[in-house]
Formats: C-alpha cells, sequence, structure tokens
C-alpha cells in the first residue's frame, strides 16, 4: 500500500480523499491555489503547498506542478477526485513517466470512452446497447440523413470530443438535420478543437441511470447497482439517488452485467461509471463511460456498506478487490443534495461570501461530504458546490422525510445555497412519486 | 399517530427525538430550565417553554410543571428520554391521569425491573439466567451467610432500589460478608431511603453485554441484537459497540431470547434494554433491565438500519412493530464514543465553557449526535455528555480506523474534551484485540 498520497484536487471531494487515506493509514499531501490556501482540505491533510494563483488553468489544472511537488513529497501517487485532470490521460501518462501511480484508469482506457465515437463502437463490439446512430463520425451528410431516414426521427447530432450539452443539437426532419450537422461541426471545432461528430437516435424523455463498477489489475470487475441521476437542471445533476425507483429485478441486472462488459471491454482498472438513457419502455442505451469516481458516489456507499475511494486506492495500489459480486447487496435507500452556493431563485447565480455561521445536520442517516466551516470564505473562482447532503433510510419514503429533517436543520448563513430549493423538491409529487425524467427540471418551477 | 409530542428532557436526548418526530410528522414541544435557554434542543424544537431555574429537581424533574406544558401546548405525548423521569412510575402514572400517553412501558413494568430484588425473582420465574444468590432481600444475617457458602466466595451485597455503584460491596470471605451488609444497608437507606439489599455470586471479570429490545402492545417483542459497553470507568460506560467481539452466534441467540422472555414477562410496550454480565466462561446472567431508550442506542441502529426513537414513538401511539425478529439482520460493526465536556487528564474533571469553535466530523460511515454548536456555552449544571461520535464500517476493523479519523478531525474549542482519551483508547491494543472486561479502563492508564 502507499504511505503517501497527493491529492490533486480542492473542496469536498479533496476532503473525502483525505479521509479515505486516512482511515488506511496513508499520509496526504494537499495541493492548492493562492485563493484556497484556507480552504478545508489543505487544514485537515498532513501537508499542503501551494501550486499557483487563483486560475485553475495556472494551479489545479497545472500537470507539471502537481507532478513536482508528487516528486519532491515523496508522494508515491495522486488521486485526481474528479474534474480538472481526472479524465486526462495526458496527465495520467506523465504520472506513469514519473513512476507515481495514477489512481484511475491506464490512459488507453481513458483514451477509448473520452472519444465519443470511438466509445460507441468499442460497446457495440461488446455487445452493450447502444442508441442506434451513424457508425462512428458523420463523413458525409447524404450518409447522414439516410441513416436517420431508417432510424427515425428526432435525431440528435453530438462531438465525439464533447460533453456537458455543447456540441449537441436536436433535429426532427432533414431540413433540420443539415443545419444541426454543420452547426454541430462548428461548434465542436471551436469547443474542443475537433469538428467530427456523430448522429443518434434522440431518446425523448429519458431517464439518467448509471451503474458504478470497480475493476481491480487482477481482471475482477464487480457493480454496485444503480443511481438514478435524472433530476437536473441544464445537464447538472442536482440530486441523485440509489436505487432507481424507475428499475425492476430483471433491469438492474441487465444494465449491471452490460456495465460490467462495457468496463471489460477497455481492461478497466479502478472506480469508473457507465451512463446510461433509459427509455418510457425500460429500455436502456449506452450514454458513456466516466473514468473516474463521480460526485455522487456517496449513495452507492450507504446502500452497500463499500467505502469506493479506499476501494479505488486499494485497486490502483494493485490489490484485488475486496468484496465479489454475489457480497455486494443493496440495502434501503439513498438520496444526495448538491449544495451549492448558488441562489436558486435568482437562475442559480452563484452566491460566494464569508460563512457567519454553519451547522451542518446531524442525526441517524445522515452524512455530509463538506468543504465549509464556521468562518470559511466561498471564493467566485471555483465550482459552486460546497456541500453533499446524503441520508440514508428504510425506504424511499424514509429517505425522503430524513432529507426534508436533515435540510431544515442544515444552518448556513452568509450566503445563499440551494437548501430552499431542495427542500421545495423533497415535497414536489412528482418526485415523491419517483415518476420524472431529466426534462422534469427545466419543465417545473420548484422556486 | 400524535401530532405533537413534548420533550421532557435535554441535551443529545431531546434533539435526537425532536429529530425523529420531524420525520415522522409530528410537531416537537421542548421544555428548559433557565440555565438552557439557548440549548439547541430549544433551538430546534417547533416551540420551547421555560420550566423552571437551573436546578434540575426544579426544572427537568418537576413533574407538575411538564404536565401542565403538556397540557397547554395540546401535546398529546411526553417523551422522556433516559434520565431524569425516564424510570419513575410515578411520572407515568401522572401522565395516564392526565390522558397524555408517556413514551415508555407501564408504571407496573417499570416497577417490577425498578426493584432489583423483584426483578431478580421475576427474571428467574421467566426462566432467563441469574447470577446465583438469595431469594430476594436479604432477612437474617445468617441466611445470607448460608447462600453465600452455597454459591462460594466472592459475593456481592446489592441495594435492591440501587444504581449506579451505591450500596454495593464485595465479600470475600464470611468475616466481610457481616460487615458489606450492614454497611450496605446503611448506605442504602441513607441514597434511597430503603435499606433492603440482597446477595448475589460476585462475577470476575465480566463483560458487559446487553440486549436492545422493543415491544409493540399488540403483544410483539422482537430483539435487535446486542451492544457491548465493558468500556467503563466507575461504572459509567465511555465506549459502546455493536456487536460484541465476545459474542458467537449461538450465544447472541440464546441471550436474545431471554432477553425476549425477560420483556414478555412484565408484559413490556415500547424500547427497553436487558444488561447480562457475560463471564469468562460465556455464561451469561441477567443484571437488570433498563425501562427506556439508552444513550447507547444508536450503535444498534447503524447495525439494523432500524430508526429505534420513531419505532418507540409508533409503539407508544398503538402501532404494531414495523419489522419481525427474521427482518431484522446484524450487517457491519459500529462503536460509539461519548464526547464529554471533561479532562481526562485530570481525573475527568468537568470542563464547562463556551465554544470558540466547533466543527463535527463528517464523511461516510460518520454519525453525530451533538447538542453542541459555535459559540454555544455549557454549563456546569448538567451531565458533561455534550455530544456521540458514532461510526460504523464492515468490520470491527474498519469501524476502529473510521472511529480515529473522525476523532482526529472533530474540532471543539473552549473547552475539554474526552476525544484525546478515545484516540488513545483506539489504539490500544487491548482494544483492538477486543479483550477487555468492565475492570479494563480502571486498571489502565490511557491519559
Amino acid at each position: 500500500m502507499f504511505t503517501k498520497v497527493l491529492i490533486a484536487n480542492r473542496g469536498e471531494i479533496a476532503v473525502r480523499i483525505i479521509r479515505a487515506c486516512r482511515e488506511l493509514g496513508i499520509e496526504t499531501v494537499a495541493v492548492h491555489s493562492e485563493a484556497d490556501k484556507e480552504a478545508l482540505h489543505v487544514l485537515m491533510a498532513d501537508e499542503a503547498y501551494c501550486i499557483g494563483p487563483h486560475s485553475s488553468a495556472e494551479s489545479y489544472l497545472k500537470k507539471t506542478n502537481l507532478v513536482a511537488t508528487a516528486l519532491k513529497t515523496g508522494a508515491e501517487a495522486i488521486h485526481p477526485g474528479y474534474g480538472f485532470l481526472a479524465e486526462n490521460a495526458e496527465f495520467a501518462e506523465m504520472c506513469a513517466d514519473h513512476d507515481i501511480t495514477f489512481i484511475g484508469p491506464s490512459p488507453e482506457a481513458i483514451n477509448k470512452m473520452g472519444a465519443k465515437a470511438v466509445a460507441r463502437e468499442t460497446m457495440a463490439e461488446a455487445g452493450v446497447p447502444i442508441v442506434p446512430g451513424t457508425d462512428g463520425i458523420i463523413e458525409e451528410e447524404s450518409e447522414a440523413l439516410k441513416t436517420a431516414e431508417e432510424i427515425g426521427y428526432p435525431v440528435i447530432v453530438k462531438a465525439t470530443a464533447g460533453g456537458g450539452g455543447k456540441g449537441m443539437r436536436v433535429a426532427y426532419e432533414a431540413g433540420e438535420l443539415k443545419k444541426a450537422i454543420s452547426m454541430a461541426q462548428q461548434e465542436a471545432a471551436t469547443a474542443f478543437g475537433n469538428p467530427g461528430v456523430y448522429l443518434e437516435k434522440f431518446v425523448e424523455e429519458p431517464r439518467h441511470v448509471e451503474i458504478q463498477v470497480m475493476a481491480d489489475s487482477h481482471g475482477n470487475v464487480v457493480h454496485f447497482g444503480e443511481r438514478d441521476c435524472s433530476i437536473q437542471r441544464r445537464h447538472q445533476k442536482l440530486v441523485e439517488e440509489a436505487p432507481s425507483p424507475a428499475l425492476d429485478e430483471d433491469i438492474r441486472e441487465a444494465m449491471g452485467t452490460a456495465a460490467v462488459k462495457a468496463a471489460q471491454a477497455v481492461n478497466y482498472c479502478g472506480a469508473g461509471t457507465v451512463e446510461f438513457l433509459l427509455d418510457k419502455h425500460k429500455n436502456f442505451y449506452f450514454m458513456e463511460m466516466n473514468t473516474r469516481i463521480q460526485v455522487e458516489h456517496p449513495v452507492t456507499e450507504e446502500v452497500t456498506g463499500i467505502d469506493l475511494i479506499k476501494e479505488q486506492i486499494k485497486a490502483a495500489a494493485g490489490e484485488k478487490l475486496s468484496v465479489s459480486q454475489e457480497e455486494i447487496v443493496i440495502d434501503g435507500w439513498a438520496i444526495e443534495c448538491r449544495i451549492n452556493a448558488e441562489n436558486p431563485e435568482k437562475g442559480f447565480m452563484p452566491s460566494p461570501g464569508k460563512l457567519d455561521m454553519y451547522l451542518p445536520p446531524g442525526g441517524f442517516g445522515v452524512r455530509i461530504d463538506s468543504a465549509m466551516y464556521p468562518g470559511f470564505t466561498i471564493t467566485p473562482f471555483y465550482d459552486s458546490m460546497v456541500a453533499k447532503l446524503i441520508v440514508r433510510g428504510k425506504t424511499r419514503e424514509e429517505a425522503i422525510s430524513r432529507m426534508k429533517r436533515a435540510l431544515m436543520e442544515f444552518v448556513v448563513e452568509g450566503v445563499d445555497t440551494t437548501i430552499p430549493f431542495h427542500l421545495k423538491l423533497m415535497e414536489n409529487e412528482d418526485f415523491i412519486n419517483g415518476t420524472f425524467d431529466t426534462s422534469f427540471l427545466d419543465k417545473t418551477k420548484l422556486l
């Protein structure tokens, strides 16, 4: 096992990784920008180093500074968290070049899943259901039109290098499709430096359901069941839960098996998530694989009892998985609300500032993964997610009532947060009934 | 179900009960002494009333003030928590006289278990193993000497009205026993107004293992497995865990069955705990039954996933138990450390004062039941326990490592606490190996 790990991240995920390391008896090295020198991860780690100014490009994304700090401190491994360099194959390679273990999959696996059109083909070959569409990048407009006729409108044009909604266009007939292709190509070229786009059937009113997988370097791959992340605002997840209210045992098993196949197809190692679209008829299709730990991993931990970050670190150190597929049992229900320093009544406008008062909720079934403390100042430079409130209950009903009371007792003074928004959501009939898809939040005004 | 409940208690247990009520959709009425007007339970409850000066006798123990406040506010039930009036049959009767539900067992059950010599006889009749000793109160010294010869020395003389170590004397031979009886009688007369004492075989180096039971008013009784509470300082529990490292499946089942019998023998309703002594040869004996919820109930909640306070309130409202014995499954390992505002290096001297800084630990598997908040002032008038830190893990080893890291990140500034003591304990070899009995802490200097 490693004796020291550098955490190439900030915020709650850096705190989360410090906790896992400490439980494993591993020393931790925090890095931070000048703006983050009083951040919680800096105060908690065994060592902390400033690696640049507030600009992410000059600090948390500065590969050479990260590797140099690892070498200087004697850290044998780097945990990238999520975001920043977590899915950057070049960074993974740079770590390997300096004999530092990158806690994540191989650069090859990152690349195969990062190029969306390549991932589609790889999955199709592995027998994972994909949304009908073109074979790879669109070379000729006529070929795209032909495919669209075959699979039927509406269709969606997506950038192969894309993500987060950029370079995506929906078309309901041939005229629209022609425009969509050229616009998506231009957008993709500008945003990602790669104009390649491909075409898929547009799945209407889908749910976003994803499977957590974990693989070791000995050929073992398991899955930990699903998370439902359909509560999104403009493609940004806000609330996640495990299990999904939309799945039955048959679909759960089929989806889990497909996710394991997906991981095996790229010789995966470590923690990953295979994201699926679930349509109204309960058909599911591969969307993408995130080759890192995700924000919403805690809901899976709560219903399985397994510490995914510790498991991920152990896998990176060459250990075998601590559990077999049969030993992974889903028990109870967990929900996570992302607590952002934003004003939900003003279009979720960021609300940085100093915390005059801070008291997280407690008691049975309540978990808080937070980057806040009393007197802490939230800066405007980074993601506005400052905490995750996670609850578990015997049933979904109990989890919802527990989340409500935990939100009610959460004290954050000095900045606006998404807490009032989540309280409204917990009282929304469609949410309570579990009848929602990814368009729910964009169609429903809660606050 | 009740619409409003009055909580006749303070500190973390009052907060705990407010949380359970809120999840059940029940309004809460807090009561407080003048010294507690800024206590967390007062700030959290829907309504709060001052019921007297700082003296417990004039506030939290003032039955008429409590009943009057319940009547005034329209609370249909009173939850007594633990301590104060929780095992006071007179108070339970006074509630009944005013048509207020006392959330606890009947006055008869409280009385039967409160008189220790009576409880012994009741248990013996019900087939629950008891420590060999006299049948009831010692009437003649000669009879006690005869019993002691039969069962063998050492023996212990105990007050029937006793508790907490008062009126207890150990004797290793006949001469000592004579003195022990008269001293224990005098002490009991002074402390409890009842000189009655009885005699038991003194179990050497026992473990304290207790079974959580729950009964409804429809005749159903279940148990939730055991807690090991052998880590005590002068008969005060400091650390509890579930399950017990000393039990195997056979003893667990036998002890659970005995506890259910004990509850059935007194027509029990609600939450209760049957305490046993476990000797070196794995024989167990009934010690006493606590007819209330206990401080250490969270460790059982963590390994069963069942909210015992909600279950207790539902039972008091006449509902059936939500689980059958078969549905109660013990999963993982939980440990609780009592966080007292005391200086463990100065003989656990109370350390009241203002909290300059307060930040509880968080993350996976960590639960905090606390009465503290930043800026809160801990007064010297009440019990010095101000929080409970509870962790759960897949295994005992994981739970210990998690407790260590949670203790390390717990920030309480302005008062001394037992946190450094618990950190030492988590690193003690005997604790790690699970090889300790109730004398462990009195024999071992940790700090």
